[in-house]
């Protein structure tokens, strides 16, 4: 069987063909435009999905389920978008529109839930309960537990981002202050290698910056870091700390058998897995139990799309 | 049928024989004596299984099953104990020994966890997912997620009490700074009025701790903060915006249909409850989708031996 993922973005949406295996067949994309009304966007998905299945040369019976990952809440149940921000989706029953021009099943998540599930389905050997953190430009995550995806009683849980970290510290893009968000994203590494920058204009990492900041980036402290500049190694090992705190928190909530690190950072591999793996593990409750095994992530931005894919197959 | 429960405790083993409805039929009581050799422990737990099927006057073949909590971690699988803190239990194959006597299902899991699990089942209507708090001399909790108990990969989630709220700050019970329960337990609070006493040794609060502290409690800054005394006010409310932040946690986390606050606190009701439900809501993520509903938890002592009954009706 074939399964058809679409993962709707805030600038693009993707649509895949998928098979059991877990490899994209074909691909198609469309732009958002988010605001427009939500029956164009509808009718965007449901082009891309007969474009996949017309692309891949499959039989529409081949086919074994169509989910959709959206970038807010959704409920299963009702077959509706809840919740998207920046975006005109609110309320929309996507379920009945594209089953009225394609007579499968049809099933919604909360995009970053899709990608935990995706991730899932790429591991080796399936835990029971598998948790990914995604450290991009903000931190999300997703839940498989006790090998389902766990949406919460709303669709939206999984927001570990906005755990509290600091009381009162740094502004986080929810408008709270001191999220972990705030401290372990990679939007606020910037912030941080910012201020070492400006409190050390003579550094090497104030060079690397660029006279007007417009060199910096996520990964100037990380490559002055790698090789073995001091003040690089003073932003970078405490932001790590922080990755680390939140980690830690997922383990003493979940103790699941596998914890990934998805996003950008996933990127970097062990050179910054490594060292924050042993910072949590030092910071874990001894109790001698099976631990969790940190790992980072395999399927980059595919994750939500083949997760989307899977959900009719959990 | 009937359901037998045992709560293991640091001082005591609690057994009841538990009908449908959640009733303690009767029960029976041992100490713990943790220092005892395992067998002999387990021993007094037949002995009490026993009793309360005896004393109860019911048949053996009445009995559906036979629940354990354990303060540690036990493997269900195994059917064993992994570990216990000051307690002679870790490793001891505790189903096997109990079904040499008594030839009935034996069900083994974390106190905490099956404390959990009673009030799931007392709640009138059971939502899909629930989380209890347990707010004591520490903080623990429980998670019953998609109708079922959540235990992790390895027998111990849910260990809530030590996600951080401030890296570096207070020393907590587990060794590590900064931990919730350093900042929201009854002995947070102690702590915290203790030292607002200290600092304003003329104060309300400050008589009413005593010249030495001997009358110091968890209930002294509640009292007063009832009264309206402006000490008092100050204390409890800080105190409550650290309950506040991490129910905001497990509610970004989980978004439960409901999250339940057990433990001494629970006792004083509405009056703390409201506050605290009040600073939640103000910082929960703003998404238009079902809210989880805080309430206080109903069994009080009795969670853990009801639970650990119902551990074979999941």
């Amino acid at each position: 069987m074939y399964y058809i993922g679409i993962d709707v973005g805030g600038t693009g949406i993707k649509g895949g063909l998928v098979d059991e295996g877990g490899q994209i067949l074909c691909r198609a994309e469309a732009k958002t435009l988010g605001t427009r009304p939500a029956e164009e966007i509808a009718a965007d998905i449901v082009r891309l999905i007969k474009g996949v299945i017309k692309a891949g040369g499959v039989e529409e019976n081949a086919i074994h389920s169509i989910g959709i990952g959206i970038p807010g809440a959704c409920s299963e149940e009702e077959g509706k978008v809840i919740y998207t921000a920046n975006m005109n989706f609110s309320g929309f029953p996507l379920r009945a529109f594209i089953q009225k021009e394609i007579k499968k099943e049809v099933h919604l998540a909360n995009d970053a839930n899709c990608a935990a599930l995706g991730e899932y389905f790429a591991l080796d050997t399936r835990p029971q309960n598998m948790v990914l953190i995604t450290l991009g430009t903000g931190i999300g995550g997703g839940l498989v537990l006790g090998g389902h995806l766990y949406t919460g009683g709303n669709g939206i849980a999984g927001e570990v981002g906005h755990i509290l970290l600091c009381p009162g510290g740094e502004v986080c893009g929810c408008g709270r202050r001191g999220c972990w968000e705030a401290y372990a994203s990679v939007r606020a590494l910037i912030r941080q290698t910012r201020a070492h920058a400006e409190a050390h204009p003579e550094s090497a990492l104030a060079k690397e910056c660029g006279a007007d900041f417009s060199a910096l980036s996520g990964k100037t402290a990380i490559t002055l870091w790698k090789e073995g500049d001091e003040g690089a190694t003073e932003v970078v090992t405490k932001w790590m700390e922080y990755v680390a705190h939140g980690l830690v928190d997922m383990i003493h909530i979940f103790q699941p058998e596998v914890l990934l690190i998805g996003g950008a950072i996933s990127r970097e591999g062990e050179v910054l897995l490594s060292p924050i793996r042993r910072m949590a593990e030092r910071d874990t409750i001894k109790i001698p139990v099976p631990k969790t095994e940190i790992r980072a992530a395999r399927l980059g931005n595919d994750a939500g799309l083949i997760g989307a894919a899977f959900l009719g197959r959990q």
